[in-house]
């Protein structure tokens, strides 16, 4: 079993950390039939305006065509605005473990 | 719901990348029973040597009770000959998402 991997961050602008955190969420439920397997959304514990996403995909194909879809599309649309560019991004080949 | 995550990399010498993903992945079964949701071990698409594990812990104390298991100090112990020293450490307060 080898699964496309994604561990991003982004910041904040001051005090929206969590209505992008919720719009991140909002469509969670919808994207394992989009081929993902793990999608978790958490807040860092020391800098109080990033945000961490962790994900699992059966391929990088099911993430790609996933930020093509009219929810996702709308989601970064909406937060956009309320976050300052400031982006980390790491790409993995996911081996396994719990709930991969 | 949340849960406490992690979200760490270490990088191992050169050419025992494998073999360090292995350690960690060989106790991962016994962690749903120490209070573990999520656990995953990956590898970085553009460091050869870096391994990516994120997880998902119903709660900070039930992680760090998970390192003094008798299999994590075997894994640790057999492990950190096989490191370079260099870690990234990221702690999450999880909100939830898919596989959460």
């Amino acid at each position: 079993m080898e699964h496309y991997g994604y561990i991003g961050s982004m910041r904040t602008r001051p005090g929206r950390r969590e209505e992008v955190a919720a719009l991140l969420l909002r469509s969670a439920s919808a994207l394992s039939e989009a081929g993902c397997r793990s999608y978790v959304v958490s807040l860092s514990e020391d800098d109080a305006d990033a945000i961490w996403v962790t994900e699992v995909w059966e391929s990088r194909e099911a993430h790609d065509a996933s930020l093509r879809l009219p929810e996702a599309q709308a989601a970064i649309a909406e937060a956009m605005p309320l976050l300052t560019g400031e982006f980390t991004r790491q790409e993995t080949k996911v081996l396994g473990g719990l709930g991969a």
